[in-house]
């Protein structure tokens, strides 16, 4: 199995930092990736119990272990990554603050955070609390063309927040840089739609992933797969305008693959798709998806039908 | 059974309209239903094509069947209504336009409906393709105490077009007039998340519940209990700001019952409470729930633990 590290961690989804190694289609690959924090909230406290939660040093928040390189990988192509495993850390942590969520200034006047044991019997929020496990990548992405904090998500993927990248799902993200540089960071041992306090159940984990390449097969924006549904992901000033350029994408999909007028594949999306939040961290770059059931027998643009 | 004909049908969620019947709590209803245009698009129409969809006539959308009065019901109280069964007519229509959906003009350069066959079987959208039936209630409310037309939702219920009311589920609705004035109506045979067209799977239907009055236990907003979750519906000019309402509610609710403080109330809800849409119709005044798993033990606001 390959392997990197999670000491090989950016700040940025960058052009121009180096592949800490590069591979080739088909290769699977082994990411380990810190929490949010990079593990400094982690250190010396009990599980289970509340601690004053400190706003992250901009800029220094979401490490993404990589950028590696896919060996021929150019712009225009697509990085098809289906995600095989997520394997969490032991200990995590979760919290509530208010500047970066979804709750009006005052609602929380003390931020805190809880640091949790986490383990396949579930996240131990409290004495009294566990709920079940769920683990998901936060960010995922690949280089865009000018660097971006991992802070935020675009086309290129990044901090996208959403509850349904996991295993046994496949993400299709788009090239723009030779050698793609695909970056992987931020797990959450679970979260819910919407992320609403802007921290997920923060935790360090090892991703295993399989990488392959599909040459000219640049998606807008990342899709996925999995049993369920073909899902786009989208980024937007709010969750109106994030949905709208989801249902488009959608339309579009179901216009080409089906045949299907525009007022034909905006019925059939509203009576069977769902449109879904990812996070509102980020704000003005809130994140949705529309997620359409595989039954309609349709796939992620680019791919052959029936492509997992 | 007490069984309400859907010839009751009205435009409005009424303070002042007469009872067409008084039930006494733990009785059981048969609401009969139109669908949105009163089974206007229905007439002489061959199932599985396609028909030009002209927009509603202003204050006529949506009829609603009732209202009923239940005996002893106050303000303050609360229904609970236990939805049993919902039974779909063998045929409905959906439809793509763009005047209140969620695509930007022009993106539908001519609307279409299409009117279909609706069986346990699914629902046949063309030769071609047929979809899983999920009935649900578009609109279910209480009389305000102001007039609000069926095309809106608010604290009272309303045109919430919330995938998730549907049977096997339970909804808890505020009481503002003596006799509460219940009406039903806007099935959909199914519709996704979000109803994005402004056009569910629209049809009329029989819809069987078992109304409960549990004095003095009005909720905020309209909450809703099934297998899974417990739910709080909200309404706002936007998503966020409906978001915003139900994440309060949720938070109240976790900071009450379980004892959290306000930031560990919003840490536990952002791990494992999800914040979905209902419907874009209606916008400003697009819908929003918030799911809290049955897991964490809390139960809608005023009603014991356990409650369904």
């Amino acid at each position: 199995m390959i392997t990197v590290s999670r000491t090989n961690s950016q700040s940025n989804y960058s052009p121009d930092l180096p592949a800490v190694l590069e591979i080739t289609s088909g290769d699977r690959v082994q990411f380990s990736t810190y929490d949010a924090r990079g593990g400094a909230l982690l250190n010396q406290r009990p599980t289970g119990t509340a601690f004053d939660l400190t706003k992250p040093i901009p800029g220094k928040g979401n490490p993404v272990t990589g950028p590696i390189a896919i060996k021929g990988a150019k712009p225009g192509d697509a990085l098809l990554v289906h995600i095989l495993s997520i394997t969490c850390d032991p200990i995590g942590w979760c919290g509530g603050h208010a500047h970066a969520g979804a709750v009006e200034a005052g609602r929380v006047p003390k931020p805190l955070g809880r640091v949790c044991e986490v383990s396949p019997k579930g996240v131990v929020f409290s004495p009294e609390i566990t709920i079940p496990l769920r683990p998901m990548i936060g960010c995922i992405g690949t280089a865009p063309l000018e660097s971006a904090t991992t802070a935020v998500a675009w086309t290129h993927g990044g901090n996208m927040d959403q509850p349904v990248v996991r295993s046994n799902t496949s993400i299709l993200l788009p090239v723009f840089v030779e050698g793609a540089l695909l970056y992987i960071g931020d797990i959450h041992a679970t979260q819910g739609d919407g992320e609403i306090s802007g921290v997920g159940l923060e935790i360090g984990a090892e991703v295993v992933v399989e990488v392959e390449l599909i040459p000219g097969a640049a998606p807008e924006w990342p899709w996925l797969i999995n049993d369920d549904s073909v899902m786009v992901l989208t980024v937007g000033e709010n969750f109106e305008k994030s949905s709208y350029t989801a249902i488009d994408q959608g339309m579009k999909l179901l216009e080409s693959q089906l045949n299907l007028a525009p007022a034909d594949a905006l019925a059939l999306l509203s009576i069977c798709g769902d449109v879904r939040l990812g996070g509102f961290y980020g704000i003005p770059h809130v994140t949705t998806r529309l997620e359409i059931p595989r039954h309609l027998n349709v796939s992620p643009p680019g791919l052959h039908k029936g492509t997992k």
